[in-house]
Parts: structure tokens; sequence; C-alpha cells
């Protein structure tokens, strides 16, 4: 049961991740003026998918637990949120809407992690590094944006 | 606890929706070759708006019920799923691709259908009007991809 559970999570993570594989970085995102602690494009790919298997984890653990109802709501949120970032950015090319949506994200990405904690502190603390890289990935749009005032 | 339930998963509703206002139908789509039967634009939002109400619903009476591990993971995929529609097709103009999206979205919601009915039969039903509205975004896209085939 654990592991159709987690399956049926993770297919939902590379859901909302193949927004990244639709809306890749172009010629545009090249020529933007970023911070010299801008990850290679590589880093990211990687990244989510290490991510995505601990919130599949969490995921699981939580919905076959008792009294898993927010927990269960707030993974939805921060999945539905988790892939409109990709087309705002790279789709759209608007840094400063992709901000907003990054902060809305961060915000679900909290909210999801206290209440999974609430539940299975395991699957709270696979939340960590989720919230840390949508931090990461916030501070890098931020200075994007910074760096680059003619862009919208 | 209902209505903070309900109340989160119609937010993971209406942030998969949000797409419909980043990428809305433009000159592109208008000039498209659509079948006598589709559905004037403002037809979608408010159709949209009632279906979301209707997850929303299903969503909150099987998050507080027991034994809802596959229906809270499948509510997830298909809200994750649900999303990437407008990007692939508004967005990228990808109609073939689009319908591939709007083919796995359809069976995700017949499995989350079946899922949630398991656990309580009113919030299975509660996803029937969505399956019917997703076959006819289905028949839409399909008739628009035969009677475009310069279009990919």
């Amino acid at each position: 049961m654990f592991w159709l559970v987690f399956a049926i999570f993770l297919a939902a993570c590379f859901a909302a991740g193949s927004t990244g594989g639709l809306f890749p970085p172009g010629e545009w995102y090249r020529k933007l003026n970023k911070p010299p602690w801008t990850p290679p494009d590589w880093v990211f790919p990687v990244t989510w998918t290490t991510l995505y298997l601990c919130m599949a984890t969490a995921g699981a653990r939580v919905a076959l637990a008792d009294g898993n109802a927010i927990a269960m709501a707030m993974w939805s949120l921060q999945i539905a949120l988790n892939g409109l970032w990709t087309p705002v950015f790279f789709g759209l090319k608007k840094i400063k809407l992709g901000m907003v949506v990054l902060s809305v994200l961060w915000l679900s990405v909290a909210l999801t992690m206290l209440a999974l904690w609430q539940v299975d502190w395991i699957a709270g603390a696979l939340f960590v590094p989720y919230l840390i890289w949508v931090s990461i990935a916030g501070a890098l749009n931020l200075s994007v944006l910074r760096r680059n005032p003619d862009e919208v």
C-alpha cells in the first residue's frame, strides 16, 4: 500500500515538474544579468528529482496515518502552486510575477511542513530541504529582478 | 474543521485554475478552425468555478474520513495535471500535446473519482461533472486538432 500511494504522489510531483521540460530556460534567461552564485542549469532537475522523492515519501507516510486532513489538503495546494512558477517565469518571462508565485509557494510549503509535522515528524522533516530550496530559488528570483530593472 | 480543509482544497483548485488567467485565449485561438458546438469563452471560467466547488467539497469530505490514502494521493495528482493543459495549449500553442495532457488528466480524474467513491460515495459523485467536462474539453481539443492539420 505504501508504495502505491508513494508512486501516485511521485507522479503528482513529476506532473508539476513537467513544466520544467515544457518551458526550458532559453536565450532570454541566458542573457539575463544573474548573480555569480546562480547554480548551473543541470543542478535544477537533479535537485528537484531528489526533492520529489522526499515530498512523495512525506505524502505517503501521512496519507496512511490518522488525522491527516489538513496535511493532505496542504500537500495538494503546494503541488498545484509548484507547477506555476516555470510557465510564469520562462513562459511569460514575467520576473516580478514569478517572485509573487514563489512567495506564495514558499508560504504553502512552510505551512505544509508544519501540518505534516503534526501528524508525523519524519514527514515534516522531509519537507525541510524543499523549503530551503524554495528559499534559494526565491533569493535567485529576487536578485534577477533587481539586476534586470528593465524587465518585468 | 470541514471548512478550513475545504478552503485549502479550493485554494489548490484556484492555483491550478490561475493558469487560465495567465494564458488567456488570444488571437491565435480565435483564428483556429473550431467546431460549431464550441462553447463561448465565458462558459469556461463559470463551469470551472462550479467544478472547483464540487472538487473541494469532495476532497474535504474524504480528507476527514478514514482510509483515504489512495484517494488523497489521487486528488493531488489530478490537481497537478489540471494546471498543465492551459500553458501547453494557449502558452505553447501545442494542440497535439494538449490532447496528450487532457487524456492523462481524464484518466487521473476517472481514477480519483473511483478512489473517492470507495471512501464516500457523495465525494465520488461530486467528481462526475468534472469527468464529463474533461470529456467535453477532450472532444473539443480533438476536433480542433483535426480541423487544423497545419498546427501541431
